[in-house]
């Protein structure tokens, strides 16, 4: 079994023998550039590992891996350009960089690039089966970005939609990479099937975490300005839970916070003050931790011996901090 | 051998039969809507006439036809927020009925949309051929659009140059979906390479005359306003061609004509008159006439019954006006 520095490596590796053309370079540089930002690589090392599950040889998941990491480079990309966000991982966007023109090609070829590298998996057969779990995960993952700008707009966001927005956004495209991994590494159906249920299950839990580090993370170790969600009036778990279970004036002082802009004075320490009051953190961080177990009960079902199982597990744990 | 509106009209029952989701309908109606702008269905039109080339059964490639078109149109969508396109077919384009980020978004799934498509197109050796041609023609219309925008903002482009841009914006996605429908049609190699070539070369053709009528058309019969290259300072086939064999002065001339902008009075007449002692239409319509020859010369050599293709070089032919 390899470590997630060694499959990392086997990885960089690969994207390297197979580069980008030359030319046009104002279509190809934008690509490069965004995949040099330096993301954790957390998509194909789950499908690295799904594979290794299975089989010794992790290099025909080579392929498969890549593709999953340039479909998540275009969905920065695009999602940047629609979030008119000027930053990513402290660098400027590629809209922001070069212009939308740029992001919007740049990422459409980084995305038929990802279907490139996907048809290099290997026999017909695995090609089509990847090409099937991929589009039905890409296809969710704009769906769940359209859900997401959707409720930008709307007073009433369901938490089960809630659940469901973030689900499609971003835990499918967990569970697509490790379903791909292992189908790479020649599971049955029952496995695959069962990791993509871990994958899924586990992204649900980041992101409610997600939700709970924004308002409640440590700002030594949290990377972004704690507290940004509540500035600027995201419709985060927190805030659907709090409506859910507050006082009906709580819920009321709640929706008038959330109407004033981000520079409004105090109003990070009152909302949490108010979801402090209303236990929302601790209700919050139960439902985290109850897609957490369920997660891994998935992976337990995996039948493989428990010591393959080891680097995957370890991975996945460690995405999970222990206060929440 | 089934009649182009025959064709259609099982094109049109096979996406009626695959619709989009109902739901996010923020981010499906727009693809529908595009799709209901009433193209012609040419590209379609051609994967399953190229089917019928070799097979009885045009059934089995309704999904890769609509593939070829959901590309079409993804590609339209996503064009025409980077040329700011008002409108498309005399109708507002997605962008400006909804927004950008629709746009974008929508035409991702969209792109998404056709690989699901061509992923239902058959058995997976033929799913995973019909991906590779796709893969490499998608790519290629990519870099065609950056290769045409990059002219934009250049002054020297060369006429080689504006004909790999046209082949690779729009005439690659011709031969694509021949080459695609002759796989479909259980097609040997050298018969879908040769469908391949009358449809790059056929569409460069195309694109050729459709220089020459945006500026020497028939007012009544073009659908756009004649002269628009001339006042938008397109570098089109004709400009080229003049800046190769114009004498100096003219050269001159039209390079000032290109710096005004397009309200200018007596442009249109004025860049006509010097193509015309220039014998520009001319040299441009013989160019025109040496790919639309070398086009039909490869349909010649697939190895089918010549009554086979009739419905096909009937098709072709009609896109190609006599007096270019």
């Amino acid at each position: 079994m390899h470590s997630l520095a060694s499959l990392l490596s086997k990885l960089t590796t690969y994207s390297s023998q197979n580069p980008f053309p030359a030319t046009p370079a104002e279509l190809y540089e934008p690509c490069d550039y965004i995949l040099t930002l330096g993301g954790k690589r957390l998509r194909p090392a789950l499908l690295l590992m799904a594979c290794e599950l299975f089989s010794d040889e992790v290099e025909p998941a080579l392929p498969a891996a890549w593709a999953v990491e340039l479909f998540h480079n275009f969905s920065l990309m695009h999602d940047d350009i629609m979030d008119a966000a000027p930053l990513r991982r402290g660098k400027p966007t590629v809209h922001t960089r070069w212009n939308t023109t740029t992001g919007i090609l740049s990422g459409d070829v980084m995305l038929i690039y990802a279907y490139k590298s996907l048809a290099a998996a290997g026999a017909p057969d695995l090609v089509a089966r990847l090409v099937e779990i991929f589009n039905r995960v890409a296809i969710e993952v704009c769906e769940g970005q359209q859900y997401d700008m959707n409720f930008e707009s709307r007073e009433d966001v369901a938490l089960e939609e809630y659940i469901r927005m973030i689900e499609l956004k971003t835990a499918v495209l967990l569970g697509g990479a490790l379903e791909m991994g292992a189908w790479c590494g020649g599971a049955g159906a029952a496995d695959a099937a069962a990791l993509y249920q871990f994958g899924r299950l586990a992204g649900i839990a980041f992101q409610i975490q997600d939700d709970l580090l924004d308002t409640y993370g440590d700002p030594e170790k949290f990377g972004k300005q704690v507290g940004g969600d509540i500035l600027q009036n995201k419709k985060t778990f927190l805030v659907l839970k709090a409506l859910e279970v507050a006082s009906a004036a709580d819920q009321h002082e709640l929706r008038n916070w959330m109407n004033t802009d981000a520079e409004s004075a105090g109003k990070v320490a009152a909302v949490r003050a108010l979801f402090d009051r209303n236990d929302v953190p601790a209700l919050v961080a139960a439902e985290k931790a109850r897609f957490q177990s369920e997660a891994f009960r998935y992976l337990d079902q995996v039948q493989v011996a428990p010591e393959r199982k080891t680097v995957l597990r370890k991975m996945v744990e460690a995405l999970f901090v222990r206060e929440f």
